[in-house]
């Protein structure tokens, strides 16, 4: 899965944000990192951080400028929240990424840039994107954590590309399988007869009553197997009141 | 936006997540953060990790157990990655964010639960659920950092009041007012007792039937209304047993 798609981190100032980038990518099924100038790397706190993803930041290709991170990709995408000069084409976090599985399947290399945790991009870094994106944030307070962004952005990689496959071929979950209508109309047929016997219902209010435990059950989609716990109760109400 | 939408943080260890949600929840809004027994807070790291969020951490609410922080909730989605023997409703990320923007208008309090970094949610944690959610990740590594996950999913719900705002002068539905939790647990112990009472439930096997009950109803989401008639029925049945 997009064995194609690179995260690159623009001059990143903490090793640990670097480590925790590469968790957030692996989590996702990522693997592909690219680090222009990292200040401290390799580095025992982007090690620590990485928990699991070590292996991420073993096989990094490290770059000493950003032109050299990108040249091979045929979709680029930077990551800011800073509002610009000259506006960019700039996507959603859902668009870009509904974008990269689209094109993942046809372009050789697809990059997403972050910038710098104090300065993001700067404009030079963005005219090489093809298109900037944004994550939607709160405006009073919209920084989010380098590693955070990373990982919105591969999570809705992610998604998108689990959508693309659920379009191919959507076969149903497994799962218990669910009572039938007539499984539900014997049931709320012994259910009327129980509470009439032990003498909740009468005959006045019982319609509107039964119409709601109705509504509440069918609401809950019950399968075979709490069917019968359900059956099973009303069983032994019966049994115990001989 | 989501005043009443809580982030619970159950037993969390490293107080640098603790930071971390702090600034993951406020990027995209959020304000209320619970926090069950946590291992070291207030603590300098969690001041440190949640830059500009020191707020939220300021006004945290810090409880000593798990149902205190949702008695009052309507609605209760837990996070958790490990698969349970008795199958919860499990709701992706998007579809709970979802879920949470459409009734977070009619519903007094909502509480997303994260558990431990370790171990997530414990069972007995997790029958206070209504629902599961599960972040889509890679099965090979799907161990997201407990503030990334906290990410992901107030990103989503931002997403999903942003999708609503859109949607907006399609008004909410009247409703009767939801079941609260400790109405559901006095609801579950009545049922409990009853059961025993009438001799459906045996020692060794109503632990895991008491667990499908509880999924059942969870999942139906039952308003005041319903309770009442369900507690009604358990009266009737202990009262002509007698």
């Amino acid at each position: 899965m997009f064995t194609n798609v690179r995260i690159v981190l623009v001059h990143p100032t903490h090793p640990g944000n670097i480590g925790a980038v590469a968790r957030a990518m692996k989590t996702m099924g990522f693997s592909q990192l690219f680090l222009v100038k990292p200040k401290l790397f390799p580095n025992p706190h982007a090690t620590e951080r990485a928990a699991h993803a070590a292996d991420i930041l073993l096989n990094a290709t490290v770059v000493s400028e950003f032109l050299p991170a990108i040249q091979d990709c045929g979709l680029v995408i930077g990551a800011s929240a800073r509002a610009r000069d000259v506006p960019w084409t700039v996507l959603s976090a859902r668009d870009a990424a509904q974008k990269i599985a689209q094109e993942s399947a046809v372009i050789p290399n697809i990059a997403l840039v972050f910038g710098n945790e104090q300065n993001g991009l700067s404009n030079e870094e963005l005219r090489h994107c093809h298109f900037q994106v944004e994550i939607p944030a709160n405006p009073e307070y919209s920084s989010l954590n380098l590693a955070a962004a990373v990982q919105v952005m591969c999570y809705e990689m992610r998604v998108a590309y689990l959508n693309s496959l659920a379009h191919e071929n959507s076969g149903p979950e497994k799962k218990h399988p669910p009572a039938t209508t007539a499984d539900l109309e014997y049931f709320y047929q012994h259910l009327e007869k129980v509470l009439f016997d032990i003498g909740f219902l009468k005959s006045t209010r019982s319609n509107k009553i039964m119409q709601r435990l109705r509504c509440l059950f069918n609401r809950t989609r019950l399968d075979r197997r709490e069917m019968k716990i359900l059956r099973g109760i009303l069983t032994t109400i019966e049994e115990s009141k001989v």
